[in-house]
């Protein structure tokens, strides 16, 4: 386990599935920012279950308590606990599981790592692990918006094969994003989107999707070369996201349709500073930010967890049908947009005062 | 700065383009492997500028030598110092760079960042900079292959527009690979590779690409959920090589193409192991190696550096044409081979030693 | 901040004096351990204050709950939660001090710090804080029994000027030590030190101690040179406990008292290991654990807090007479001990995960 | 091994006593720092064997080059890489040890948890090892100096039964330590120390004693509760250094002799910021910095390399004498005043970095 993130700003979480309580301890957080939880349980509910019919029924109200770190609304520079106690424990409903790892889930690999796995639900492996994060990214955020005035916005730009139309990095607002349950901003996709979700659903079947998200007015001069390059770390941070399976920053995989001269983006003044015309780089050169929108994407399979019944093998090796069930999200892309703009601002925060440290910002 | 990666196999790299040497320490590689320059130099030489006609005619020979950690051939287990001295230093090429910052170079955000910099060529960002990852990655692939059997091949799927047909995971060795100069191991894409970079060259332009690795052989149960996830450090490691846009493991951003019923991995018995039929997840699950085939994908920009004249601006603003002397890569595609193979040799190495700490493997 | 202690067995703290909880999380806990809320309480009660005469009256029961980690008494190998609430927050007590800083204690340091303090008790710099450590401590020594026999044995040695007779380091057990409230194992000593006490307490004033600490059956073979060495983590464990001043190993600061040829320990044949005939070295030899018993002293300053008026300085720099109100102890060292052993166990337990991963032990 | 220290301002050393060069990694430096090798290499030369009569005769000069990370005389932000070749190999010398540990060395120890060891000199227990310490202290010290004025002088307070009377934390200077070979600014009572020294010389022995450290006018603020407390991190820092045993900081162990009303330091007005009429605390409190004179004691066991014959066993068991030969150090205390002084620059660098993230200094 290696359940600590960030160097400066550093959120360490704990929690599993069916266990009594998740949550996280974010340390280093600056001192006098305004904090309650009003700041966190926006986020929260973006991320629950039962939120809307495209994901589980299951209900968790993921309510948050801080349990240190602040005083009459101000953080004190101490470790901040977060804590948000596990409801709906309905165990019951994976016991039939127990014996057959669930393709593509980790139960399997749980097991032979530790020798050991939760009897119910994905235990560590399951997204219950993000509130978490998503607790800690909104601390982060706010500090970032209030300092800096960064904006972070993400958005389910695929599912499937139903891909959204160009959207304007400068100008989305989470509002529209939030307009749709899908949270999709280009509406005529959504309803596609809800509508294949819908059907996938009804097929017992999942589906997969892809998030953008962008990073507006970050400072120049983040990112720590060589190995805590700023995409370097967004990588790692998305990729530990649960169901991910790819992560790409600007031009990502498409950089190798352009020659150099055409994916180059030259300085341009704008302003009283110096920017780019084009921003193949998607914001960060050298490992650094540069000033542009930071923007990037990631790949999320289609939940594993699927009621349709499986062929596949017992941990014995005994081949076997498996029908899960439980209350399964047909498709978790809406859920992991507040996730992925979570883990950005953790990127960012720890960036932010790396180079603080530095003597700059 | 961050220039250390690894927490308990831990490689500090140090060194730029142009001052008087590079190299490493590596801190935790256990005692009596067997190790010489020679078990390092190959991967080196395979990393070198000037080794073929699609590459910069810089020349380097890029010698390393152990300084310490080892005694009569083997590890002692204490630091091993590793040190390439610089020797083609040509700082005047450089000279007419110093007031236009190159588009998409660092020479801008390490300015911004740093408020100084390397007066000539990339500095900390120029791809000498992978020399110390390379000669550690080398000594942390010796004992995988050792210990575990593990083997690491890397090669170049794509270049520009030309992608080679599927490679065998399974059975593509590093001679296949290093058959020709552009490093795929399928030979008439290869020849067409080729051409297009010749071509790109000639133009005064570069090409970017891909490069796809398989681990394979890796014992199940590596990978440190939740932020160290073995599928997020590759994607750290790989996006904190120089002139990476992208990384996806499995079946990647394809994963949106399939609905859950047919992305998932049915468990199958492979011998006496629990294998699975299909390979969508890349060798892991929930973040661990589940003892199938690691593979994964990294793109690689067109290099910025190119002799045609551009249209940009001075760092003061001002418009100008940048022309870029110097001898450049077209591409550097089939450079980055080995450095994507070592920086998986170093993520593997950790992984498999916190699993030893638990008491694993 | 840095509220996070260890590399393998990683233990991170959240919690001031008078928040809604205290607690740790505790990360890279072997999975398969055996573990409920009955290991770790015992030395939470021999920590808690009000638990005798010669401490704080306050009482707080500190009962411990296990949040995440285990399932079915068994650990998962997963982030294991830990949490205490706080129950008795009498905020009122600490009011007139706002003005104030007490002297010798954090507040002005804090404050200075941070720009921002806890209102009421110390904050952070609480005893309070000691407790996630505690419960740490638990189970990092439970592991190490369990593993390894390793036994550790702290107690007071030294209250002001009354200092116990040498006590056997291979024999002292903690139900001796738990015999008097003072936790002084030779009990006419003992009697005289709670006398002490008591009479410091009858003054409003305070008194300072030493706490001597053994650990034996430690395997050869622990630490790791040269900035972990087991004495430099240890004194960084010990010096990381509120009102500490000093650290010594095996002879320490009586080392200047012998030449080379009579302060070394020569080597002895001990059944089938070797050993040493003296143990000067205090059990590490080069930052190692050489197999002799660890024996180590921790300095405690007389509590900071007093009834006693004081004269001092405001914040604002005026003369002042300050005298303290709330219930404080008169003496610590009897409740430091289980903090100590915690401690050093904490140190043990992430020394062996780390010889592990090096493939000893 | 854990070789590096620090996390902002982040040191990593290699080498041992008889292979190729010793060196360091400095990460994190920040930019434009005026450096060269004449910065660093007054106190290499402090350190270095063969610098008088009291010390080994063997010859080292210890020049150091910086590698990378600087550029026409400033620094670039990036590692700055230190290299000191070793001149001086003479592993015949140690040829008769090698079946036999040397008491209180490390040769048992480092056997037994690496399975192999140097076979001459101390190999990484050796003191060559504080070379790269040294080297990255002194860079650490010129920022400090520049940035906050900060002064750091240690001294030798007492060698075997010698002591200097009490030196004044205010004034003293490097000066005044060095004007005798063996470091203490007290002349009457240096003589009389080195007479010592001479003596244990002659009769193949050696002497240990206590090397005191002051730090003046470090800013308030520095330290990070609760694990990375100043003290915490100076006992650690301390404790690293070879042949240590001991570290108080203020009153230290000598804190028991006194009630907290006594021994409680009370706030005064000093100038513009409040100060403490007495230091007892040693200039921290509550693991942060207040402003006052930070100082703290090392006690350094007398050499466990002595030409005297020692009666010991070998490897296997067996009784056997041990006569070493070589060039050994009577004494080390005068070499391990730069050492303490280096060690203390790395603690402090580390502490201003970390609260200039948080958003002070």
């Amino acid at each position: 386990m290696s359940s600590t993130f960030g160097t400066y700003f550093r959120v360490s979480t704990f929690g599993e599935s069916h266990c009594k309580a998740v949550g996280a301890i974010v340390d280093g957080c600056p001192p006098r920012l305004e904090l309650t939880e009003a700041d966190i349980q926006p986020q929260l509910d973006r991320r629950r279950p039962g939120q809307s019919k495209v994901n589980t029924p299951r209900q968790e109200s993921d309510t948050v308590t801080i349990l240190s770190g602040t005083e009459n609304g101000l953080t004190l520079g101490t470790p901040i606990g977060l804590y948000v106690p596990n409801k709906d424990q309905r165990p019951g409903d994976y016991k039939t599981m127990s014996d057959v790892p669930r393709p593509s889930h980790a139960d399997y690999t749980y097991q032979m790592k530790y020798g050991i796995r939760a009897s119910s639900g994905g235990g560590r492996s399951s997204a219950r692990e993000t509130i978490g994060r998503v607790a800690a990214g909104a601390i982060a955020e706010k500090w970032l918006r209030i300092h800096h005035g960064i904006e972070i916005v993400a958005w389910v730009s695929t599912v499937a094969s139903i891909t959204a139309p160009e959207i304007d990095l400068d100008c989305v607002t989470r509002t529209e994003v939030d307009e749709t349950i899908i949270r999709c901003p280009h509406l005529p996709t959504a309803e596609r989107m809800i509508a294949a979700v819908s059907e996938a659903r009804d097929a017992q079947d999942s589906l997969g999707g892809i998030v953008t998200c962008v990073c507006r007015k970050v400072p120049v001069g983040l990112g720590e070369p060589v190995f805590e390059k700023l995409e370097a770390r967004l990588a790692q941070a998305m990729l530990s996201i649960p169901a991910t399976k790819g992560f790409e920053i600007g031009s990502g995989f498409g950089c190798v349709a352009l020659p150099g001269s055409r994916h180059n983006d030259p300085f341009v003044k704008k302003g009283d500073r110096l920017g780019t015309r084009t921003n193949f780089s998607g914001g960060v050169q050298g490992g650094i930010s540069n000033g542009e929108a930071i923007y990037f994407r990631v790949a999320i399979k289609p939940p594993a967890t699927i009621a349709q019944a499986q062929r596949t093998a017992s941990f014995e090796g005994e081949e076997t049908i498996l029908e899960a069930k439980g209350r399964h999200d047909p498709c978790v892309v809406n859920r992991a947009v507040p996730i992925v703009e979570s883990m950005a601002a953790l990127v960012l925060m720890d960036a932010v005062l790396a180079q603080r440290a530095r003597g700059g910002n």
